[in-house]
């Protein structure tokens, strides 16, 4: 049937990447031999310690596929933050955790999960197809779980993450603890970054209702290390703003150790965040205790308030 | 948790109806103990065959459910086809095999697969989670197969449909050919139903892209039997169709023995069939040979056309 090309979403994550490799693994599994891993940007700094971890090479950059192409979404389904053409390709199967953002004129196979992370949904259809998992495909697996969920910190961590990482860590024989905070530790090094690229790291478009919204999540282990950025972070925010007709840009700075996150909010609709957080903004920023996850804690929220 | 309500779309067929019983069973099998097999309308002949069949009741009658309720869906995704506050409530689950239609701002568990009915992936749901199926189960899921599928003769019946109604006939005890023409039969006995009642069996409303069409497939042993009815049925599909502003009415009469469909085609868009099947309608009719599944043979195919 041709190459199934598989992919998660633009900016991708260790989630992203990691189950795009998993993916094609599972795929193969079931007899799919031209099923290519691909990803639709340049790995993390998070993701490159995994990656080197295990020394693999990371999936093969595409920006487009051809019209027609067979292709499986992994860790998204939101033609936002997908290939410009998913309309015009024959979309085989979406594996994700995200809110459904999808329409299609085809039935497909459809599997998201309300959990942390993709590699628990794709965990699990290892485990209900009888597929063996390998050490390699364990890590990834776990790395994934484990940066999703802040060392299964976050509220968006469940059960099933957690009894996923611990099975996980026995297969890949890894102090998963040890291993995790290392490897978070590494996303956090922003020194080789402009203030741009940081910009730009995590960033995703949300629409609040009709508020137009990029909402860049950068993790730290230390937020005063990153708000000693904040004139030139603020001045490049207000470009962006101008430059995408944005109403809100909010930088979240997420504390990885106290698991808190400091906002940056700019734009007309800014006071959004005093509204939905209960906060005063200071300065244009302000700290929101507790508060780690985009999907769980900030979309909703935003959304109910807009 | 309070009350989950499980239902399917408007217009139940057997697949939605026994679903919602089955995925009760498997939620309360879960734990889920207050979950509540629903319907949003009343169950056809064919489904009263079945209920008959094994001496049970259909699921509660329901016509909208209170706003923030948790609800699961089976058997369909799309809006337009589920209780009129889908937007208010909290969708838990959805388990289906049709095209994605559905938008949310959260995360859900959702499984659908390219397959030709709901039961067989609440089969795969079972085995996957070590559940016990017990014979009536089990007839519930063959027959929502076999009435899905035509006897396993539509195209939209895949190798896992064919796979399940063995292995279920097999629990079940029965002889699922001679059981699935009974129970086929007994559905295309339009009797006791009027023109109107004919017309609302199992309608359906599509956008093929900007033509906003109902298609509404009746089966029958004998293709005769009800174009005999067919100036009255036109009649009131020109009627309809003002009410609702339509611009086209199709009515499959699909002949269940003989896997063909006669169309009867009304509406200022009824040249779109002519296009999209290489037919010619006279007097408002044609035979589209071969033709017997409205999701796989006429939803993509006019949506292309259109």
């Amino acid at each position: 049937m041709g190459k199934t090309y598989i992919f998660g979403h633009k900016n991708p994550d260790t989630d992203t990447i990691t189950s795009s490799l998993v993916m094609a693994n599972f795929e193969q599994k079931l007899g799919n031999t031209e099923a290519v891993a691909c990803r639709l940007g340049n790995p993390n700094k998070e993701t490159e310690y995994v990656l080197n971890y295990l020394g693999i090479e990371a999936p093969k950059l595409i920006e487009s596929v051809e019209d027609g192409a067979n292709v499986i979404l992994v860790d998204h389904n939101s033609p936002k933050e997908s290939i410009d053409n998913l309309e015009n390709v024959n979309i085989l199967k979406v594996v994700d955790h995200h809110k459904l953002a999808l329409e299609t004129s085809y039935p497909l196979f459809y599997r998201a999960e309300a959990v942390g992370c993709t590699e628990t949904v794709m965990y699990k259809l290892y485990r209900e197809n009888g597929i063996e998992i390998d050490k390699k495909i364990a890590t990834l697996m776990l790395s994934a779980i484990i940066s999703d969920t802040l060392l299964l910190k976050s509220p968006t961590c469940t059960n099933e993450d957690v009894k996923a990482v611990k099975e996980l860590a026995e297969i890949a024989g890894i102090n998963y603890e040890e291993y995790g905070l290392e490897m978070l530790k590494a996303g956090t090094d922003l020194s080789s970054f402009s203030i741009d690229e940081i910009l730009h790291l995590d960033a995703k478009a949300i629409d609040f209702k009709n508020v137009k919204a990029v909402v860049n999540q950068v993790n730290t282990a230390d937020i005063s290390d990153v708000m000693k950025m904040k004139v030139d972070l603020e001045a490049r925010m207000n470009e962006i703003i101008n430059e995408e007709g944005l109403d809100l840009f909010m930088l979240l700075i997420t504390d990885i150790i106290n698991s808190n996150s400091q906002v940056i909010a700019l734009g007309k609709s800014a006071s959004l965040v005093e509204k939905s957080y209960g906060v005063k903004l200071e300065d244009n920023t302000a700290l929101l205790k507790g508060v780690v996850s985009r999907k769980k804690q900030v979309v909703p929220i935003m959304t109910e308030n807009a």
